[in-house]
């Protein structure tokens, strides 16, 4: 098998495996993605800012909006909302803005292709309806379809995008980096972690760091080609607080995961080499990877960076008659990440044992919570198109 | 309540009902789609046709390709695929056709909110590295993305679609007619049938007429904005061979349902009056109305208009051992039919009847097809975009 066969497998496996847990039921995306509905509500001024600044500047007949990762729930339709919102005051009372009655909205929802879609669309009628009945014919015309496939690679028409959104997707790698087994005997280098971890010999903080800066390179080159000039981008992603990838707001969640697994090795329910052969396709940058690799591609120009702590409940941490519900938050932390990475770690681990792993990962989180109120960093980036 | 606000929910039904049946199980549309494939295979030279002549007349940058009531299955993506070998033929070819190594290809898929594209989605990688593999480079920019709603208004930005296609779709009206009750009794008017039939009063022809031509109209309306001067559809769907709607090549198909509805009630397993309100939101048009309806729409030239006979069961009516398989062939008939209509009827009559019900149906159309070899009418018509 070629190194380009072998790459395109891996792209496939992550392409298909990668997908929010569907439907509406209890252990879904849709039931359990308050992390990212706070992390959208965080950004929200900033989106704002960013689609007036867009609106001031460009001549738009018709606007392209595209929301790339945009899963399938709540959130899913909530930015579409706060986006018309701005548009349609900015219509309203004209503020020098660039926006006629006519302008035309064309609204691209993009996810892989394992996404949910079929749960958007059901709920695309009442969600047309509602906003007929508020906005009235201000609303004017509005098209909402969907684009499945990889952001890292072209999703668009050339110069088709006024404004792109992506929150909590783009620190989803292309694929688990490659160079996690050593090159001689294909031992794994990353024994019973899942992620990068304070054991984590440098070459796994090597690799990780490669295949973001690759993949996130990638990205930027794809939009350059869709977007206008003078477009922007409102990027949300986890991050870290320092240089140091090992701290525990950039990585115990994972830590967390690994020990859990682990447990199950001990119980014997799992094999340990299934565990050191698993390696999450994420990271988490630092403010400095992302001007880097920014200027490197040099396509946009930074407009602003900023860092906001999220609760990893994704809501104050929960509280209980005044005192901190240690229990009811774990739980809630381990339905969160079990409605994001299932998927992944279903198609490796099987199914079985999920909702004992999640049991046994809910306690570790509890546990720590009562020591460490440990919190995500999220950074959120506004960058323009050059001309 | 207001009659628009009952229309709309009327409307919003047919919306949410209609829906070939999902995934790719044994009574899926997916596994039972031969009669739409057979019609398909039937208008190929016809949509070679329509597209190199689109090339002919346009210098086009990026080709905006809409096919409406896509569904879900084998014949979704044949479609695509058909239309992008013409498009590369003429590329590698010229013959004075104004298309550049360049021109990008944006293909839409429509369906209602309730059509399966998850399922379609899932095809999608295996679908592109198939064409990167036989078309290589030539293949050029293809985005394919997916708009759900009815066609029964606009879907897509102004000026953007060079080639509209509607395959087995525009029969579908986007509600049942109103004014199949009497006005006084609020009684039913087409009692025992389900379609027009032969004992159908003047009156339930009428409104299904004038149903499928405010829908047509307005199909016309939507598309011309949407579509570039020049640009042409090809649309496909079941007519009538006469001005008569009453004849079996027309309506013969829902008669023998409705006998099999009525086998149920005189088994006590349905209530009379169950069938009394039922009417399909589906009309079978002469070629005489398409030309009315589009003469006085006033946006499209009428550039050719064929009527074919398909077979019930798609596929020349099965032959077994130089005999006619009836039993095989009344099967297959109420299988095809079972994928189309089986989520609106089972909304009105209930999940638990279908089983027995299609039984039913295909030992009537076994009978019948032994008397008489009954074949649809597929009209297929070529419109262009005037000026």
């Amino acid at each position: 098998m070629r190194q380009t066969d072998r790459q395109t497998d891996r792209d496939m496996e992550v392409m298909q495996m990668l997908h929010m847990n569907k439907g509406v039921g209890e252990t879904s995306y849709a039931q359990n993605s308050k992390v990212q509905h706070k992390i959208i509500s965080t950004a929200k001024p900033i989106i704002h800012d960013a689609v007036q600044e867009i609106l001031r500047s460009n001549n738009i007949e018709s606007m392209g909006i595209a929301d790339l990762g945009c899963s399938s729930g709540p959130n899913t339709l909530l930015l579409i909302s706060e986006i018309i919102d701005v548009i349609i005051r900015a219509k309203s009372c004209s503020l020098g803005l660039h926006l006629s009655a006519t302008t035309e909205l064309r609204v691209f929802l993009n996810d892989l292709f394992s996404n949910d879609f079929n749960t958007i669309f059901m709920s695309l009628p009442a969600f047309y309806n509602k906003l007929k009945q508020e906005k009235g014919p201000e609303l004017g015309s509005l098209f909402i379809s969907a684009t499945p496939g990889s952001f890292y690679g072209r999703l668009f028409p050339a110069r088709s995008l006024h404004f792109v959104h992506a929150s909590s997707s783009l620190h989803w790698l292309s694929q688990v980096p490659p160079g996690l087994d050593s090159k001689a005997a294909g031992e794994a280098l990353n024994k019973g972690k899942i992620y990068i971890s304070k054991t984590s010999p440098q070459c796994v903080l090597d690799a990780y760091a490669l295949q973001f800066h690759n993949d996130f390179s990638l990205f930027l080159k794809s939009r350059a080609e869709e977007m206008v000039d003078g477009g922007r981008m409102v990027l949300s992603l986890m991050g870290r607080p320092s240089y140091d990838p090992t701290t525990p707001a950039s990585c115990y969640q994972w830590e967390l995961l690994a020990h859990a697994l682990m447990t199950l090795v001990s119980e014997g329910l799992i094999a340990e080499e299934k565990v050191d052969s698993f390696n999450a396709p994420y990271y988490a940058p630092c403010e400095e990877e992302l001007s880097l690799a920014l200027k490197k591609e040099g396509s946009f120009l930074m407009d602003s960076l900023e860092a906001f702590e999220i609760d990893w409940d994704g809501d104050g941490y929960q509280e209980l008659h005044h005192t901190f519900d240690m229990v009811g938050s774990g739980q809630k932390v381990a339905k969160t990440v079990r409605a994001v990475v299932e998927s992944m770690l279903e198609s490796h681990f099987g199914k079985d044992i999920m909702d004992h792993l999640f049991q046994c990962y809910a306690e570790l989180v509890s546990n720590h919570l009562s020591k460490s109120r440990t919190k995500y960093i999220n950074l959120v980036l506004v960058i323009i198109k050059k001309n």
